[in-house]
């Protein structure tokens, strides 16, 4: 019987978390990977107005290998999310002081949130306008952030080592939920949904 | 240190599961929440063109207590996803035959994945086309499609008995990941992502 194999699932209540939004980032120049850091995001439910990651929908990429190279799929990346702590702990790692949101094309940088980058799927991040995102996935290092961290750290090795040493650090993707301001500086809820393991 | 908060998080690869897809319906009467057998859908971006679910975003509900009631969010609610199992299921515990798939306003009626309804967040679900959904969410029953049960059951007490048997049970949402043909009858694999617990 179903109701038999489901009482065996260990459901894990949703809950809710604070945290706080330390730095908001765009893109400024069109054709960089890197964003700069603003005030404040207007967040659509494109996402950022006039950003790379704008957008319903994206060509599929390597991150995607059971689709054909370029077709359109559904985003799911149209924000990056990463912890003010993952980002010393990369650097740490690397032999070097906190690694910038910006050289890894962040968008938001949250911080008192352990452990962000294994954050739920579902995760909603409510923001003090009412503005919220829910988390997608965890972002996975590419060779292409490699290389624009080796660029600026000035070490040509940061290109394989970074990817590696980001792995499960490298924070997440979402999309925006209901739009609005996300404001630096600003406390955030983070609500988990209900977990199990199928 | 991150790296070993990390280290004890249980990670539960991604797999790929076989299934069938053995009914596809679609709302066939614009004020009805009920969706009639068809041969086939056609998934676009939006989800089913003309259906009530249509669209990239919708006013929040009941099931998003956290916003004000009608104000747009992203939808996460395109399609409706059931078992064949637990119809039979919800149906032999009100002590009747399998509940059909139109009565809850289904949209696609899969066979042969175990509770389904477990499914995480995140499954993929590839058809032979080419086209995909991705699970966004356990769907949640309401006292609403309750009381369409009642009414073909022609049994009152099912307004408030169907909500509470078919928890858990009631299936999932999804929405479009890729475009293209959902084709009752036809294999279609189920793409499990990494799991953990946060």
């Amino acid at each position: 019987m179903t109701r038999e194999l489901i009482d065996q699932i260990v459901i894990h209540p949703g809950r809710r978390l604070t945290a706080k939004l330390v730095a908001t980032l765009k893109t400024t120049e069109p054709d960089s990977f890197e964003t700069t850091v603003v005030d404040q995001l207007d967040l659509t439910f494109e996402g950022l107005a006039g950003d790379r990651h704008a957008g319903f929908t994206r060509p599929a990429g390597g991150r995607e290998p059971w689709y054909p190279g370029g077709v359109e799929i559904k985003s799911g990346r149209q924000l990056s999310i990463v912890s003010a702590e993952e980002l010393w702990e990369i650097g740490y790692a690397l032999g070097l002081p906190p690694i910038e949101a910006g050289w890894m094309g962040a968008n938001l940088v949250i911080e008192g949130a352990p452990r962000l980058s294994f954050l739920s799927r579902g995760t909603r991040i409510f923001m003090p306008s009412g503005a919220s995102v829910v988390v997608e996935n965890q972002n996975a290092p590419c060779r292409h952030t490699g290389r624009a961290i080796a660029t600026r750290t000035g070490r040509p090795g940061d290109e394989l080592s970074f990817p590696r040493i980001s792995r499960r650090l490298r924070g997440l993707v979402a999309s925006v939920e209901r739009p609005g301001a996300a404001v630096a500086g600003s406390d955030v809820t983070l609500q988990l949904p209900e977990q199990w393991i199928y």
